[in-house]
């Protein structure tokens, strides 16, 4: 069983009985709670742990911008902004110098973004950091996977695949000279926050996604959901050119993870603005395909069709490790 | 540094700016947002881990029912009835036959009470479940800690020190017969849920708290809060009559934790009320004090004063493990 059969199998559609403030439950960046016409709250929780979302060695305060950032992440995906936070954590001691830069890592980012730590919980354990994180989006509710619309443009926020490129050195399956792996790994431990912009560009989208477990696999979500299916061109997905050489590169660009960018689809109408937007608040913004009427997605690299490669993304329990 | 160390260092007053929204913020068993005046959403978050909070040998049945009920619980002593969860979990491997249990239950307890998942992540880990509960409570948003009033009652529901007193059989402190410790283990892994009574007693109760640390340390949140003190009669606390000859037992029954039930103070003019209540609902009721003007708290067993018994209850770093 991986990751996403488990989602559907115990996740999924389990509790079929109306509930009147659910305006979208299971199953997308975030839920959205309608308390009436005038407010929704936007909800959403990660799970980070030692081993597996960040090495033992990476420093308190990159922990906790990235435990931060992750949530912010789907916040940003919604178009809403954070307004409330819930940490629950889990650690082997308390040690005042890892607390007080975990701490100031923590709150410097939730000031910037005027975001209010409101509860949690602590406790003696693995290094286990779960955050949920609450946005108030008034009429609007929020960005949802299943709204992309047959002609939309694809627009991917920043640069996708350093993070997996900076796991990849990590892992000794690449070597990466200093100066590319120090930027990759900028990106694997500060993600870039996308919030100002996706709640500013939130009135021209029409489906929004965040590039968690890898491109191809979170594009594939919003497809699934909306019934639709995608042109891609593979040569427009910003990444870092250095990476290029690596053998590594596509299965990086396309099911890498970690990247915490947005993937979203809007009308080509809205182009000049989108562009004018993203230019204003200098985030990278790239139109990487189409929204087409064949379901599943076609890759083009410069003309060519690679639609063969069909490897997907990063996949929690993606090897069967346990018999059943 | 301890545990309560801690939170007063790195989790309390450390974002001050206005916010019109939160009635109550961090320190309470729930935090509460006052979306408008006929709508109060009661939020709270617990994380449960392998090896702390419960063995591994523990059956994924009875960890589903516990973690659920550890949320449950702060919302019994906010007064509030929860409506939606998320949850955020970590397993080292997704194994059917346990997830099935896992979840069985954990859909169980939520049916039973009408409370929604609305969102949550997965991923590879030491096992760990994250809880995060809602309840939208109306007008009149929830209990607290700091409204506790000289002359009131104090209430404890159900039976405290049984989970502790597992505890220590499990860790061959002592050894309970096998009909005791079956009790007492019913305790640790299904404790029970009071959020009927709360939710329907609250109208005739000024401060109230669960008891998950130990009855002392946790009345004490109450009396600090409130800027009072207690008289208590250790004897009228509610336990279980096999496991008062045991040397640990005013230990289990004043610090032990892991109870979950509710302690809450209340004007003597609701005692026939709140006293006709549990008798409905068959929920074990016991006046076990009155709130006093001096402040700290007094014990007395069979007239005779204890106050020296002041060891504390439980806490996640008692213990400074690491040299900081």
């Amino acid at each position: 069983m991986d990751e996403f059969q488990f989602i559907q199998h115990y996740l999924v559609n389990k509790q079929t009985w109306p509930d009147t403030f659910l305006e979208l439950g299971i199953g997308d960046d975030a839920a959205i709670l309608r308390m009436n016409s005038e407010q929704a709250l936007c909800i959403s929780a990660d799970m980070l742990q030692e081993g597996v979302h960040f090495f033992a060695t990476d420093l308190p305060q990159d922990i906790a911008y990235k435990a931060v950032a992750v949530n912010f992440s789907d916040m940003a995906a919604m178009g809403v902004r954070p307004r409330w936070l819930l940490l629950t954590l889990a650690l082997p001691v308390l040690e005042k110098v890892w607390l007080d830069a975990f701490f100031d890592s923590f709150y410097s980012l939730l000031e910037k973004y005027r975001v209010k730590l409101i509860g949690g919980d602590t406790t003696r354990g693995t290094c286990t950091i779960s955050i949920t994180v609450m946005g108030e989006n008034g009429t609007k509710g929020g960005l949802r996977r299943d709204q992309a619309v047959v002609e939309d443009d694809i627009w991917v926020t920043g640069r996708v695949g350093l993070a997996a490129a900076a796991l990849s050195h990590h892992y000794q399956q690449v070597h990466l000279s200093s100066e590319v792996f120090n930027l990759c790994e900028k990106a694997r431990l500060r993600p870039p926050i996308r919030i100002e912009f996706m709640a500013r560009a939130a009135p021209w989208i029409h489906a929004a996604q965040d590039i968690s477990d890898g491109l191809l696999q979170d594009l594939e979500h919003i497809l699934v959901a909306s019934g639709v299916g995608a042109r891609i061109l593979v040569e427009e997905i910003p990444s870092l050119r250095e990476l290029e050489e690596y053998t590594f590169y596509q299965h990086w660009l396309l099911n890498g993870g970690d990247d915490y960018e947005c993937i979203f689809t809007a009308s080509p109408i809205y182009r000049m603005q989108l562009e004018a937007l993203a230019k204003e608040l200098a985030v990278p913004l790239h139109l990487v395909g189409k929204i087409t009427s064949t379901q599943g997605y076609s890759l083009f690299n410069k003309g060519r069709s690679i639609s063969s490669f069909c490897k997907k993304g990063f996949n929690h329990f993606g090897n069967p490790i346990a018999p059943t």
